[in-house]
C-alpha cells in the first residue's frame, strides 16, 4: 500500500445466470447488469456465470470507460463462467481447477461441463490484494446431497489455494457463490481455515433483502418450489474478507438487490446482487494471525468435513466396485458370444442356434455397457483418489492442530 | 530461519520408474532405492512415478527410522506418482493438477491417466521452504512433438503456480522429471520466469554422467533407439532452486548416479538419480528480485512460448471441428435411419428395402461414432479453453513486461 491513507473499495458480487439459450432473457438482463455497473461505478465487479464469451465482450465494450481492465477466466467444456471488472490494472492471472465437480453423466446439473474453478487476481493495482471471484458445486437436494463430497473437498481445496497463494499479500477478497448456507459445514470450514470474515455479519450498515438472503421467493426468476423451506431464502453469495499484514479491514456497509428494481421489469438475475463498501487502513503494528483463538472450534469443523469427506469416499468406493464389476460381466458375455460364434464357424455347434439378429443386439449392447462401464469406473477411480487425498490432507492438518501447544 | 547459522541440505530427485506389470524388476529396485535414500541419509527425498502406493508403503516402513515425515499425493485414475521423504515435518501440502496433460485416447501414452501434477509442501521444518516435486508430460517423438503445447501449458502453470505460492518462503526447491532438454522453450520459460536456478549449472563441483545427463545408453533399461540422435543421453531430470527474501542458496555438489552401481547388478531405475547438497545462508541484505535483469531475454521466451502454445490451439481447433462434424454426420446418419425405419412401419416404402441385419448393424455403428465423436469434441472443446487461456495469460504477461520502464 502506498501510503499511510485509508482507502474506500466498493466491490460488487453477482452470479449472473447467463447461460445461453436457458437463461430466461438473458441479453437484457447482461445490459442491465452493465448498466447498473456503469451508474454505481464500483471499484471491482466479480461476476459468475457469464457463460457466454459474447456476453463477456459486450459487458467489455460497454463498460471500457469506467472498468478498464477485465479477465475472463477459462476453462471446462463450457467455460467457468468468472469474470472480473476492475478500475485498477490487472497484473497477472492464475485459474485453479477444483479436482472434483460433480459427474459427466448428470448431464441436467452440468456443473461438471462448467469446469468450476477460483480465478485469482493477485496484485490488483498497486497493492497486493487478492479478489478471487468463484463458484462452488451447486445443491440440488438438500435433504439427499450426493454433491456434499465434492462441494467439501472444493471448500477445502480453496482454503487451501487461499492460504497458499495469498501469503504475501495485505489483503484477502473473495466473492462468489459458494452455494452454501452460512451455516454449513464447507462455509465453517473455509472461514475456519482461512480466517475470512462474513462482510454480511460484519457490516456496521446493512440494506437489502432480509437476513442478507440472495436467493429470494420474491425475484421472479428463482424456483419458488426449491425455496418452499426458507420462506425469507438462502443466503449463498457471500463477499469475505481479511486483512493479512498490517493492515486492518472493515465493512462499512453492505446492500443486497432486492428483487426488481424501482422503474425495472425484471430483476438482474435470479440471484441478488451483493455489494460491499470495505475501508482498508494500514496499522502501525503488525496484526497476529487470528488462527489460534479459534483453534478447537476449527478442530471441530475439520473434523466434522472429514467425516463427511470419508461417507463421500465410501460411496465412491462403492461406484467404483459396482461400475468395474459391471465392466467384467460385459466382458464375460462378449467373451461367452465370441466363443459361441467361433463354435458355430468350425463347425463344433449343430447349425446357427440363435437367430443373427438378435445376436449381434446382444453384442452390441454388451459392447456399450463394457466401454461406459469402464468409463465411468475410471471416473469413479479418480474420484476415490481425490478424496482419498483430500481426507489425508484434512487428517495431516488435524494431527498439526492437535499437537499445538 | 531460526539462526544465522548456515545450513547444508541434501536433496535426492529420482524418476522411480515403478509401474505395476510394467516396470522392469520393479520391487528389487524400489527395495535398492530404499536402501539408497537409508544408506545415505538425505535431508529430503523427491520420487517420482511410484505408481503402486503399495511399493510407497514398504519404502515408509523401511524409511521411518531416518526419514520419519512422508507424503503420497494422490490424483488421476492411476495416482500421481509423486512422493516425499523427509527429515523434518511435513506440516501442510497442496496438490496442484495440469490442466492439460494429454489425450485420453492416446492409451499407449498413458499421460492423462496419470493426472500429473505439481505436490507443494510448504513450511518444510521450521522454516518455509517451498520444495515441490513434479513431473510433466512425457516427450514421445523429438521431431513431432504433438505434445510440445501441453507440456508448455503446464511449464507455465507450474511457474505461475510457484510465482503464486512461494511469495513468502524464504527458499524454493523444485525437483523432478520435467521431461525437457536443459535448452528447450518450456525449461528456459519456467526459469525465466520464476527466477529459478538450475544445480547443475551452478554447481561448484560436480559427479557423474557426462553433460549432468539423467537418460543415459549405458542404462540397461533405457531405450536405446530413443537416445540415438543422443550418444552422451540427455538431461531431463532437474533440481531447481532459488532464494527468496533474505537468503541465498549455493550448490556446492552435485552428483548423479551412473547407471548400474558398483556391487550392484541393475541400476535403481531407467532415469539417473540426481543429488544436490545445498548451502543456505541468511544475507544480512534483502536479496532484490532477479527477474530485472533478465526481462528482455524473458519477452523473447515468454513470446517464443505463446507462438508453440497458439500452433496447439490452431491444432486442437481443428481437431475440435473435425470431431464435431464426424459427430454431425453420425447423427445425420441416424436420422435418415429412422425416417426410413418409420416409413416402412407406417407402409409408405415398398416393403423392406433393406436386409435387417445390416440395417441395425448400421444404426449401431452410427450410435458409435456419435459418442465418440462426441465425446472427443468435448474433449478438444476443454483444450481450446485451457490452451486460449494460457496464451491469454502469456500476452497480459508480456504487456505488463513490455510497459515496464
Amino acid at each position: 500500500m502506498a501510503g499511510d491513507s485509508p482507502l474506500q473499495l466498493r466491490i460488487f458480487d453477482l452470479n449472473c445466470w447467463a447461460i445461453r439459450y436457458l437463461s430466461k432473457r438473458r441479453q437484457e438482463r447482461v445490459q442491465l447488469i452493465g448498466d447498473k455497473l456503469r451508474w454505481e461505478g464500483f471499484d471491482l465487479a466479480l461476476l459468475q456465470e457469464v457463460w457466454s464469451e459474447q456476453d463477456y465482450s459486450d459487458l467489455k465494450v460497454k463498460l471500457a470507460g469506467c472498468y478498464p481492465f477485465s479477465h475472463y477466466f477459462r476453462s471446462g467444456v463450457i467455460g467457468s463462467g468468472l469474470c472480473i471488472f476492475s478500475r485498477f490494472p490487472i497484473l497477472d492471472t492464475l485459474l485453479y481447477q477444483y479436482s472434483l465437480n460433480g459427474y459427466p453423466y448428470m448431464l441436467q446439473h452440468g456443473d461438471w461441463f462448467c469446469g468450476k474453478s477460483v480465478g485469482l487476481v493477485p496484485a490488483w493495482g498497486s497493492w497486493l490484494l487478492c479478489p478471487p471471484c468463484l463458484q462452488l458445486h451447486a445443491e440440488y437436494c438438500r435433504e439427499k446431497d450426493a454433491y456434499l463430497p465434492h462441494r467439501l473437498v472444493q471448500a477445502w481445496e480453496l482454503a487451501q489455494f487461499i492460504r497458499h497463494t495469498s501469503k504475501a499479500a495485505d489483503v484477502v477478497l473473495l466473492g462468489g457463490d459458494l452455494n452454501m448456507h452460512p451455516e454449513d459445514v464447507g462455509i465453517r470450514l473455509l472461514r475456519g481455515w482461512t480466517g475470512l470474515q462474513d462482510a454480511f455479519a460484519e457490516a456496521t450498515r446493512f440494506e437489502g433483502c432480509e437476513d442478507g438472503c440472495t436467493l429470494v421467493p420474491n425475484n421472479c426468476f428463482t424456483v419458488k418450489a426449491e425455496l418452499l423451506p426458507f420462506p425469507l431464502g438462502i443466503r449463498i453469495d457471500y463477499i469475505l474478507y481479511k486483512a493479512i499484514s498490517s493492515f486492518t479491514v472493515k465493512c462499512e456497509e453492505l446492500k443486497t438487490t432486492k428483487g426488481t428494481a424501482p422503474g425495472l421489469d425484471i430483476p438482474l438475475s435470479d440471484h441478488e446482487a451483493v455489494m460491499a463498501t470495505l475501508h482498508i487502513q494500514r496499522q502501525r503494528q503488525a496484526v497476529g494471525a487470528s488462527l489460534s483463538t479459534t483453534e478447537p472450534r476449527l478442530v471441530d469443523v475439520v473434523t466434522e468435513a472429514r467425516t463427511e469427506v470419508e461417507v463421500g469416499l465410501q460411496a465412491a468406493r462403492r461406484q467404483r466396485y459396482s461400475t468395474g464389476r459391471m465392466a467384467v460381466l460385459a466382458l464375460l458375455l462378449l467373451l461367452l458370444q465370441a466363443a459361441a460364434a467361433l463354435g458355430t464357424l468350425v463347425g463344433l455347434g449343430a447349425g446357427q442356434p440363435f437367430p443373427k439378429l438378435s445376436f449381434s443386439l446382444l453384442a452390441f449392447l454388451a459392447i456399450g455397457i463394457l466401454l461406459l462401464a469402464t468409463g465411468l469406473h475410471i471416473f469413479h477411480t479418480m474420484e476415490v483418489k481425490m478424496l482419498q487425498g483430500t481426507e489425508e490432507q484434512m487428517r495431516m492438518v488435524l494431527r498439526v492442530l492437535q499437537e499445538r501447544p
